[in-house]
């Protein structure tokens, strides 16, 4: 049943779904990784991230709203009925089945995983790349892709035991970056990395006991070529087979006292010191 | 009374202090700004906050912990007992009322608080003063004072209603830095900055609608001079009395199709820009 006016559908019978009806209880499943890669969707909340899905082809799958909310989002709920996609009025219970965040904003939409091959990704040629190794914390890796989106990173690569990119904390601090940059999933990180360097992209691992200097690089010039940065997880850094083979392990400088910055930071100077090289 | 092998004291009739003994009462009370203020005290968890805290003068009042958390870092509580400090065993219930943390280390000192005035800190002649004008998540501003440390900034203002900096998340985000750079409270942001002024520091605003590519500023060799950095929150930015009175309004230049960067990230190249020019 279709009401034109919102381009929303409402079960005739029941109305609004609730946690028990059986679309919301498959789309909760997804808060769970192994349930995400059975069924290759996970889920977007929050009008930014839906509007960001809707932007790309063939990537959302349907959309839950509350009443208040796809009223407020007539724009977004229109546009995914355009596209012939389920719009379906949640309730407040349903929504909070569905959401993480204390101050959900309404709108869920089930997304299709997006992630391509690196050879596609490689195909674009990109001239920046950022891979995480090892980073388990969903926030700090949605933050080091956004920063990669924002530095002009064309690709992201996930490697190894990092964190699933579709987690839903990865998902919201990506800020919808998720849905801008080629992801990449790569369980072995050194064959990526193999074939990041196949494609001519110098790799420069980034530690805190690196031996060349991040300034002493940009001094030489030698940020002026495509680039691929490796970061590590925070508290024990990257593994050492990923640092061996890289061309240059490379630390933040650190002028005052304290011991280290925290990866989000360290990713941030990073990148940006390779836009600004790569200009 | 006091065993000489740890340096510690005991209370001969209770043993290890619990959750109702006064002094922990008294202590767990700085989980509270209004408390904290009132004592001028706050509260500084794990071995490292407490060795950096042991580092400075007059800084640590007392010290709490597990008896396996003093055996463990006999060299802190050694250090504490020969500073004439008193160093208290505690139970692991009372550890779990004095830490904020899942897995806390089983060392708490109450420390003094230790911010300077304005006036003290520019006395010192800082060439990099990152100033926080409204920041009220705690973990961003403790990563703002630890990414400022880093970059060697001398001095870290909390300005108007930003977080307290003795918050315990501020204190665990900071990772020592609280202890390393000189802290100023300044109630009156406007004042703070023309302070700052005064001293003959350049006042570069930090925002997303800048007028001021970051590029360019470094381009014109605009950040070889001494710079105070002003940095708002995420969600609203600086309020506009202070971009108004600074003398650029400067953006982050976002080369991919982000929006924007999280705080710590556009913190982290600012200052690092900053840093480079100042070399």
């Amino acid at each position: 049943m279709q009401s034109p006016a919102h381009g929303r559908r409402l079960d005739a019978v029941t109305g609004p779904f609730t946690p028990r009806t059986p679309r919301v209880v498959a789309a909760r499943r997804l808060h769970r990784r192994r349930d995400r890669d059975t069924a290759g969707r996970f889920l977007a909340e929050g009008p930014q991230a839906v509007r960001e899905a809707l932007d790309r082809t063939d990537t959302v799958v349907e959309l839950f709203g509350t009443p208040t909310a796809l009223d407020r989002h007539a724009d977004l709920a229109a546009r995914a009925a355009r596209a012939d996609l389920p719009v379906s009025e949640i309730t407040d219970e349903a929504l909070a089945a569905l959401t993480e965040t204390v101050a959900p904003q309404g709108l869920v939409a089930v997304c299709r995983h997006l992630d391509v091959p690196l050879r596609t990704a490689l195909a674009r040629g990109p001239r920046l790349v950022a891979v995480l190794a090892g980073i388990r914390d969903p926030g700090n890796a949605g933050t080091v892709l956004r920063t990669a989106d924002a530095a002009g990173a064309g690709v992201v690569v996930f490697a190894g035991d990092t964190v699933d990119p579709y987690n839903g904390k990865c998902v919201r601090a990506s800020a919808g970056s998720l849905f801008h940059v080629d992801v990449v999933r790569a369980a072995d990180p050194g064959a990526a990395v193999a074939g990041l360097r196949a494609a001519g992209l110098t790799i420069l691992a980034t530690t805190g006991y690196g031996d060349s200097d991040l300034d002493d690089l940009v001094d030489h010039g030698r940020l002026a070529a495509p680039t691929a940065w490796l970061f590590g997880a925070e508290a024990h850094g990257l593994p050492e087979e990923l640092t061996a083979v890289a061309d240059a392990r490379v630390r933040v400088p650190l002028h005052g006292r304290a011991e280290s910055l925290n990866l989000a930071a360290a990713a941030a100077v990073c990148l940006y010191a390779s836009a600004r090289a790569l200009r």
